[in-house]
This record gives structure tokens, sequence and C-alpha cells, in this order.
């Protein structure tokens, strides 16, 4: 144990930056060129996986332009048309080199069945360990947790088997992670998973919105929407009783809507940090203090 | 205090009836049968106020035939079309004569209008005083609250000023009460509130789904879907500075989704009770009893 400890601590880093979709790719692209910024800046080296897009050809040309026009030169792709190509050494070989791994959207059952488990799989897991930022919108942001949500309805209610777990990555484990959250109002599918396995924290993310995790435990907010996380861990429900379907009993799990500006520790599940970026007071609270100020000097007279 | 507090032993329970809107009419009328059953069965002396409605006639048509099949022989209605005709003594001294009252849906700013404040408005308060019955679904639901909820978009993250609070009838005071929950997911707009105003309770409750409250203290849940609670009380938030339509902090609220078969204290805003209504898991169940009285049996030879 010591001496894993000392290895730990003498090790990089390890950084996933998890987005919600439909992350900004013309404007301000602050999701992207932080995931570049991350990566290396101008000397990354990054490989993006299509591999659940049903348009990986399309996928790999939008963002090799968008890192190349942040100023990235060595940009490549995988995307094995099999579980058995996740085997191929060159594959490998070109994982093994990356500062950053890019996975897209579309589904991400297409990821558990030809990625999670095969050497292309370990070697995102190798490439994360060594301080490699991994990095993945929609489906390739909800294959990262060990445990990954798939299917289910839009709604707020939990319902029973309305959604379901399947095997993820592994990168993030103790965290289900959501996508299209606020959009596709995901709130009750992903309360009703964390209902059944009270152990694992809920997290839901917005579109053009990302959660930069660091070793497992600091999350910070990234993009315009809001990271939400729950944590029924001392919640009261009927997920082991309840008929499919039925509206699910949860009672006192604890929520957080989290957005730019605030960092979070998803071991003790408590906010750790927030500066406002979204005020509009400034101006009267600027007026309130001259005014402060005012009669104060006037007082000293 | 004393003399006030031995007068309301002496009373009779107050109870509210919210329903979450489109509730059931024409099946098993779980909710509308148990309306009637509150206000007195067949000796009902039924009111509907579809004063929020944008079609009255069609809405007493609908309520009166459905009260009627359900054995109520009084029904009737009353539909100021004017603030000042809220005043009509005619009108207020119907009420006074309810065992229930039933608010039908529409637009509840119709009612904060027409009624709140009114000698109507007064008349709806004594009613619940002295133990009528009131229920209201939909936009009848909100009206009841002291602080009512109106306007808002759809989604699950809060956003500043995404919705807002007026007068509402003060039936029900802490409580801001939110309806169609699941089917419009109204999460965001009702925690939005909440994280401004951290001292009331949201609640939102679903379609063919009521909150009955007796007491103001007592919730129990019927109908088909859930109510959902949340307490801010001790949540951090940045309502107080986030900019228009910016995404909220609110960490830290808890929640409870409420099903069939729950019931909840508002004023400690836990979980009283649970019945699970909604198993299927007796068969299982059964079988394992058997299975392990057979191996003690089979142990005890």
């Amino acid at each position: 144990m010591t001496e894993d400890r000392e290895a730990d601590a003498t090790e990089a880093p390890r950084t996933l930056l998890i987005i919600g979709g439909a992350e900004d790719k013309v404007g301000r692209v602050t999701i992207l060129r932080r995931f570049v910024r991350l990566a290396g800046g101008r000397a990354a080296n990054i490989v993006i996986i299509p591999t659940a897009s049903s348009v990986p050809d399309e996928v790999v040309s939008v963002y090799s332009t968008v890192f190349s026009r942040l100023g990235v030169q060595d940009i490549g792709a995988v995307n094995p048309p099999s579980r058995s190509a996740s085997s191929d050494p060159d594959l490998v070989a070109r994982l093994d080199q990356a500062t950053g791994v890019f996975l897209s959207g579309g589904n991400q059952l297409r990821l558990s069945q030809l990625v999670v488990g095969t050497p292309m799989g370990e070697a995102l897991l190798r490439a994360y360990r060594r301080g490699a930022v991994i990095a993945g919108t929609s489906a390739g942001a909800s294959i990262m947790s060990q445990f990954m949500i798939s299917m289910g309805e839009e709604g707020v209610t939990p319902r029973q088997r309305s959604s379901q777990l399947t095997v993820g990555l592994g990168l993030l484990t103790g965290v289900i992670v959501d996508q299209h959250f606020d959009q596709r109002a995901r709130y009750g599918r992903l309360m009703s998973l964390v209902a059944g396995s009270p152990s694992l924290l809920g997290m839901g993310i917005d579109e053009d919105t990302a959660a930069e995790i660091r070793d497992e435990t600091e999350l910070t907010v990234v993009g315009s929407g809001a990271v939400f996380v729950v944590d029924a861990r001392s919640a009261i429900t009927d997920a082991h009783e309840a008929k499919r379907d039925a509206p699910l009993l949860v009672s006192g799990a604890v929520v957080h809507s989290l957005p730019f500006g605030a960092t979070f520790d998803l071991t003790t599940a408590t906010l750790t940090h927030f500066v406002e970026k979204n005020a509009d007071i400034s101006v009267s609270f600027s007026r309130d203090r001259h005014d402060t100020a005012a009669a104060a000097a006037a007082l000293r007279h």
C-alpha cells in the first residue's frame, strides 16, 4: 500500500473532460479549446475516436478542423470496424503516443461492444493513467464511467427500469455520467439508476458544458450550462421492489446544480469553491460601495 | 396563544387536494372520487370554479357529469366575470354552503386577477378553515399557495428568472406548488424559485396525481404519478447575483420523489410512512419464504 501511494504521488494528474454534447465548434470554442490546452496545446498529439458515430468520417473531419484551427499539428484517428480490430497493435501504438484522446458522440453501446475490455480499451486506461487527457462528448461522455447509462425516456419523475446500466471504460469509478441533461430532461432516468445503486453518484451534464475531473475527485465546470450531481447514499427508495414503469420512491437524495465557476469534490460530494461568473449586480454593488464611502467621508468631517 | 391553540384543537381538519392536471375522468376516476369522498360523498355540496379556464362552460359540464356519476346531487358553479363581481353576496353565500370546492385548470394569473384578495377569495379561505375540502387541478393547484409560480420554460437546469412568483390564495403557506411536473419537465423552473426563496419548499405534482394535505402538514400521495418535494433550506446558491438566464448554482438541496403509498411531513420535510403499492416481487418473495420453510422442515427431521 505504501509503495503504491508513493508511486501514485509521483504520477501525473489524471484528467477527464466529460462533455454533455453539442459543444460549440465555431464560436468561442471554450470547451474544445480547454481540451487542446490540457493535451499540450500546439505540441499536443491528439487521437479522435469516432467509433460511436454513424458518420465517423464527418466526425473526424469536423474535429480535425477545429483542433487544427486551435494550433494542433499532430491529429490522427482510430476507428476499429469490429471488436477483433480493437486488438490491432498499430491502433494500440497510436493511442500509446497520444497526449489527448477525443471520443465522439453517437451510440455508446457501440463503444461497449467494440472497445470495452479490448487492447484498445486497455490502451485508453493506460493513456489516462500516464496523464493524457481523455475527453468525450455525448456517448463519448457516458462511456467513460465504469457503470454506464444507456437508453431511457425523457422526464423528471424517476420510474422503475426506465434506463439501464452497461459496462463502460472504467476511467471514472463511482459515478454514472448522463449527457444532454437539461435539453432531454434526463433527471428521471438518472435518478432511477442511482435509486437502485445508491453507492454511485449520478452526474448529468448539459449541452455545451463539461465536467473537468482531476484524479477522479476534483470536478470543475466549464461551458455555458450546468453539471448536475445527485447523491442518493442517504435516500430511502423502493427500487428493490417497485413494478416496471412505476414511479419510484426516492426520499432524501441531495442534489447539486453546478454552473461555470463551481468546483466540487466527488469523494465527499460537496461544493468546494464557487466564483460567480454570471453576475449582473456589479453596478448596484459598486453604487452601494460608493454611497457608503461617500457617507463615511461626510461623517468624518 | 393558549386560547387559539384550544380553538384550533376543536376545529375540523383542513384539507387540500392539489392535483397536477389531467386527472382521469372516465376510468377509475381515483382522484376525483377521493375529492367527492372528502367532500361528504352523496351528501356533498360541491361548487366548481372554472374561472381559470378559457372554456368555463365546458369545464363545468365535464366536472358536473363526473361528480354526478359519483353520486353527488348538489353541484353548482361560480364564475365571476370580473374582479368586482367577486364581491357578489350571492356568489359568496354559495361558497359559504359548500362542503367541497373544485378549482379548474387554465391560467392561474386569471385567478390572481379576479379572485385573490376579494370577498370570494375570503370565502374560499373561510370554507377551508371550517373543514370544506378545497381541490384544484393544474392552474387551480398552483393558485392555492401563498406564493404562486407562473410562467417559465421546460427543462431541468435551474436558470435565473426563468419563472416568477405572484400572490396566490394563501390556503397553503410555505410551499410553492407546480403542476404537470414530469410531463412538462418543470424541475428547473421550480428549483430556480426555491433557490431565490429557500424558506419555501417546492412541490411539483405529476399529471393524474394529487397531493392530499391535512392541516398544512401531512401530505399523502394519490394517483398514478409522483409528487416531488425540494427542500433548499440548507442549499448554497447564487440566486442573489446570477445574471438573467444564467444556470444557477444550487448545491445541497434535498429532494423527494413520492409515489402513491407515501406520506410526508411538510413541517419537517421528511418521509413519515411508505407502503409499497407497485411491487412485482411478491412471487419471488413467496418462493423464497416457501423454500426457506421447506429447508427448515427438512432440517428438523
